[in-house]
């Protein structure tokens, strides 16, 4: 075992690369000797790194059970190329290992034709559950739910209760919590192992049953409900239907991917880059430039606005032409200070911190922190115009109307950029878009024109230009 | 049970409101009634909006075990304040009931006076633990990790084992996955209860542990503990010391807890804030300034320098005034191609997709994007300005020569801001600095600069400027 990280990864690296070598020269049992003392996501890892012929082989070492752990963890591509090489029989005994929302996240990715053979080839209970699954909207609660779950009967004692817990044990994902529900599947209550093993074999699951608990919907959103977990600080949640029947569990595995998955795309569409499911790494370089061009042209035409703003004031340029070399400074202090506000209300807003009817609250809060900004920058912006610029270099140029202009426009900006920042995310919000497009290259564009403006016309005013 | 989160959250508003009311009328059994329906971390976060005076009236209304649960989610500043009410009795009979994970927790946001007066009302075992997880540094896997598990002996058989959990049980966070020790506490195998009711009752644990399991050292750090939790799938994870002794286990909701902390420091630190513990909504107005004036006074410094650049070629902007309409658009362009190259790879690293090694790789995926981003944006822009500015509004100013100029300087200017956007977080990584610190604001401010030397630098060949 491996201690740290890079130990790990390094470990798996060396062995990718020796691999081909067993393979060529036939030492089949010592590969499967190393294989099958790897944890299942390790070698999972692996694969992904491996040539595409070598992953048959690989594969077709791993003792039956392993195997089907191993191929969740294997990329999609490689499990497509896996699948390929499968006989039919092959792939019904993968298959049929293979829990059932794994397999629904496995069939997501795959072509069409590959998933009717993965279907051909699960059982019909299973191929039932799947198609349950995969009819509810993606993002939805009911597509990463499991519909693998121990449900108990409110007469069952602690007794049948293990009885039926053991006897169904191995085809659940969990069997930890067991849910409570009427004949019509109406969901009645929650009862833990830990109950169970903590009452009389004789008690009857209607008196040890937890009633007040957390569910969530089939159609509420999947972040929605990966929160909760965070909130609540339980292993799964029950998923229910329009009726309030029992449909489904979401455990806390798929909940911390859908974390992942969720902040990942924030992070993205912070940063202008249109998200996707795939790994930087999996991307090619047309990938890459799909997910980014389409935000990179529409903000270059947005900031000729700004462009545009600068040749109206050509003439008072030409005139005080040191005006010029303060633009840089004023955009991107306007751009960064925006972000501040933005960047960090998209946070609260995805974290359920905050809400739309916060908005006031928070607009005076910014307010007041943008004053404190501005007038420090225009302090310290102050100071350094007048002694280091002026007094020490000699710079003729900054004159202390100049420094006026300047200062004034900055603590302005600061001000305009910190309540458009955390304004727009929370609109954004309220109007049903996601809040995180709203962040720092938008609100720069916005502030870069708006910054520009306060700044000619402050400069217009106090320089008598015209 | 409310079914949406708005639902939610504007039922515990109603409440809030009316709590005060509940409390002036003595309607303690109505308001004990309605509490103790609700979940502990609704509860929690309910108290967390009372005025500070109905604080002790509501606590005291919740049952014994419930308060202890509640206790747990009530926010830090109205733990304090509850805490200075509380009899050294009650203090004793709440810190009792707590588990020490979150005993830690809560001691590590209290003023030491606070931290005393809990320590000395916890009982002496709990103590003796409690101080062994405070020594863990900040952000180790020993200062997230619990000590209350539940461990077994190779020679148990199924039937010792039950034994054992039913007996622990109720101190324990977690009793599914039981891990093997032995007599030296050196960790050896783990044991689930699904293990042990699938067994028969006279099998022995050494028969059916798993010993081929993950765990992580004392010192490792607390985001990559939560990272294995993503990877492996696994509800606990074993916290062994230098000597492989077991020590604590963390647990899948700490995990989660660490994942959200982390990210959200990840994204103010991408939007150049210093982060705190503290959520927004609880920060004062000079608490943000704190976090944000450092990087706004440092990234206003150096834009200046951009500033200097644009002084020593006012010449030429003199004699070609046109140029200087480009430029916003020139640096937002160059800013924001940058930062999506920045924070891909920073999340990249963070998610463990990329390392340092890789870096040829990214640099070569980075250039062709850039070229395909460039060469967009430059055909784009050429085509606007000379069929948009210059036929149809009959702009003069722009001239074949200045729209070579512009469409050159974006191209250089998106290779050069994707190669450094690109590079600079894995540097910093591999110098054992925070890659998040290198998002946008920094690549930005670097990027302006280069843009702008680059554009001077060709205007002044082409347009044959002095």
């Amino acid at each position: 075992m491996a201690d740290t990280e890079r130990e790990r990864s390094e470990e798996l690296d060396e062995l990718a690369e020796k691999i081909p070598d067993y393979i060529a020269n036939r030492r089949y049992s010592e590969l499967k000797q190393i294989l099958t003392e790897m944890n299942p996501a390790d070698i999972g890892d692996l694969m992904g790194s491996l040539p595409t012929k070598s992953l048959p082989p690989v594969f077709r070492l791993l003792p039956k059970e392993l195997a089907s752990e191993v191929f969740v963890y294997i990329d999609s591509d490689a499990q497509e190329q896996l699948i390929s090489t499968f006989s039919d029989s092959e792939l019904k005994e993968v298959v049929d290992d293979l829990y059932i929302d794994d397999t629904v996240d496995i069939i997501e990715e795959m072509p069409a034709t590959v998933v009717k053979r993965i279907l051909k080839h699960a059982d019909s209970d299973m191929r039932l559950e799947i198609n349950k699954i995969l009819k509810y909207p993606k993002d939805s609660a009911g597509s990463v739910m499991t519909t693998e779950y121990v449900d108990l009967k409110t007469g069952y004692t602690v007794e049948d209760s293990f009885l039926r817990i053991r006897r169904t044990a191995v085809d659940k994902e969990t069997i930890y919590t067991c849910y409570v529900t009427d004949d019509n599947r109406k969901l009645l209550g929650r009862v833990t192992v830990k109950d169970l093993l903590l009452s009389e074999y004789t008690d009857k699951v209607v008196d040890i049953m937890e009633t007040n608990i957390i569910y969530v919907n089939t159609s509420d959103d999947r972040e929605y409900v990966a929160n909760m977990f965070a909130r609540y600080d339980v292993p799964t949640i029950p998923v229910v239907d329009a009726e309030e029947r029992l449909v489904g569990i979401v455990t806390f595995d798929d909940a911390m991917d859908v974390i992942l998955d969720e902040t990942t795309e924030d992070i993205e569409k912070m940063a202008a880059i249109s998200p996707t499911d795939k790994p930087y790494s999996k991307l090619t370089a047309l990938d890459l430039w799909k997910k980014r061009i389409p935000w990179l042209l529409l903000l270059m035409i947005s900031a000729t606005f700004t462009g545009m703003i600068i040749s109206s004031f050509e003439n008072a340029l030409a005139s005080v032409v040191v005006l010029t070399s303060f633009i840089p400074m004023l955009m991107d202090t306007g751009g960064n200070t925006g972000s501040q506000a933005s960047v960090t209300v998209i946070r609260s807003i995805s974290l359920g911190d905050i809400e739309f009817k916060n908005m006031p609250i928070i607009i005076w809060k910014e307010v007041r922190v943008a004053l404190l900004c501005g007038g420090t920058l225009a302090v310290t912006n102050f100071a350094k115009l007048m002694l280091f610029d002026k007094m020490l270099l000699g710079n003729s140029d900054i004159t202390l109307s100049v420094a006026f202009v300047v200062c004034s426009t900055l603590v302005l900006t600061v001000l305009c950029a910190k309540v458009i920042g955390c304004t727009l995310p929370m609109i954004a919000k309220k109007l049903g878009f996601d809040p995180a497009v709203m962040a720092s290259p938008f609100i720069t564009t916005i502030v870069d024109a708006v910054s520009l403006m306060v700044y000619f016309r402050i400069a217009t005013v106090v320089l008598h230009l015209s």
